[in-house]
């Protein structure tokens, strides 16, 4: 599937009536906030319930891809040897929305491999934060003290996205002071509970992922996010819209091989070229790559 | 433009044969490293030198978008009443890449207005940062001590994208071990100098951004990378792939508008709804997306 192989679109039609039962549970935060530690905790609660795991990690500072503190990987390790979990790392950059298609069609593998929740962990800055919460049945957004942007990050954007706050690392100082803030950022904001979400408000929990503390508390408060997303028939609704946005990025996708194969890469190039010179605009480049495509259909 | 004019395309049609003669640098790093402050002081820098200076934010924690460390705000207030400075956030969500569009538009309306200097603070995390060097005819990454992840983040793709590297918070602990950490990792890469830039390898320089520290340095090396682009021939080449990045992604929102309104907004949802409960896979309803929209022209 990462490779994109052209049966990759024959194996997702063979997929058609075997998902929709995973659960999906997206955590970011900023780096440093201890989001794989938290993973890893989480994918024991899971375990301990029975229940298949599956963790994709679309964090590119995340220990699953790359650089790690020892210890999230000795933690993460005990998990990679279990036949009831599996990891994968996905690369989050690489042309047309890497995140936006290949994470779905990885979820959806999982789901119909017979998986029972799978973790998405991104990295919460920006774009990425949106997306998760586009992937995910519900969304855990992680803080932790000490790193003052958590707020300012928090601010920007997350209230939005958030089901399930979670301050990590609640044993250091200034742990009280994030929940504080967090909770009045919650009191204060015109939409909470969000306009889609009539019935659940956020709530704020703590946890020190490194001993488990807190961690069942999550679980529990996960579990009641999923009951409200069945009970109040949000759960189709954000599946609707996980769809939705998956089968744009995929039709975008198409639509731009399209027209780079009727207006050919010189073509195009030649397009941006003259937008890069100052002898074209954007748009009209933009119209022509849409009118070539089409014309190539007509022909 | 960020309110997405109807006329927009009419303005952007008008700028043509007016762009091409200022620079872009863009800044990007985790939140913590002090990008922000080393903004302002480029600011500072290219302003003494008579510069006329745009600084687009699209950083979620930045002071110039959202939240701000005081001190930060004051720095860049004394520019902010400079005529010759222009300071914008942009919103880095929304659908359809609202970075990949917006972004190079808002830098071509200042490039037009007659700025030499376009400065572009991204948060440094996963797309964004790749994104920021489709924008920039220079990247900027910035690092400091005491953000483990910087290095990670590092790891994970930066130098790929960094034409310069700045490790600011200098005067910290740990700044010579983030200096030796990067120059490690640029002498073991494979990559460095890039393939695609032969004759430049990225220097590591260090700022102390809020006194200034090593900023005229890395206003030398700023300058050295752009006679780089200049003799090399790179930076046709980039401008080029800047140019097509943002036609593509402005041609990929056409068609979306273009598969929607053949549709409708209800026929979108309900290939979604059927991708969602797994009567459909998302390939066949993408693909009935890019054909509804081809047979819309045909008609």
């Amino acid at each position: 599937m990462e490779n994109q192989s052209p049966r990759l679109p024959e194996a997702m039609a063979v997929l058609v009536g075997h998902v929709g039962t995973a659960r999906s549970i997206g955590v970011t935060g900023s780096p440093g906030v201890g989001k794989s530690t938290l993973v890893a905790a989480l994918v024991g609660a899971y375990r301990d319930r029975g229940a298949r795991v599956g963790v994709l990690a679309v964090d590119p500072s995340s220990p699953f891809t790359g650089g790690a503190v020892l210890g999230d990987r000795v933690r993460m390790q005990e998990h990679a040897t279990d036949p009831g979990v599996f990891i994968r790392s996905m690369a989050s950059r690489g042309h047309l929305g890497g995140l936006s298609w290949a994470t779905p069609q990885a979820l959806r593998v999982l789901d119909a491999a017979g998986f029972d929740v799978v973790v998405i962990e991104t990295v919460g800055v920006g774009q990425s934060e949106v997306e998760v919460a586009g992937l995910a049945d519900t969304t855990v957004v992680a803080l932790a003290p000490g790193l003052g942007d958590g707020i300012q990050a928090a601010k920007a954007g997350v209230l939005e996205i958030a089901d399930v706050f979670v301050v990590n690392k609640a044993d250091r100082d200034g742990a009280n002071q994030v929940v504080r803030d967090v909770t009045a950022m919650l009191r204060s904001a015109p939409t909470v509970p969000a306009p889609d979400s009539p019935g659940w408000t956020p709530p704020v929990l703590r946890t020190v992922a490194q001993t488990g503390d807190g961690v069942p508390a999550l679980v529990d408060a996960l579990d009641a996010h999923a009951d409200w997303l069945t009970t109040s028939g949000r759960l189709v609704e954000r599946r609707r819209q996980q769809a939705r946005a998956e089968v744009e990025a995929l039709a975008q996708a198409d639509f731009v091989r399209a027209a780079l194969s009727a207006l050919t890469e010189e073509g195009v190039d030649a397009l941006a070229e003259d937008v890069a010179a100052g002898r074209l605009d954007p748009y009209t480049a933009a119209a022509r790559m849409l009118s070539a495509c089409r014309d190539a259909q007509s022909v």
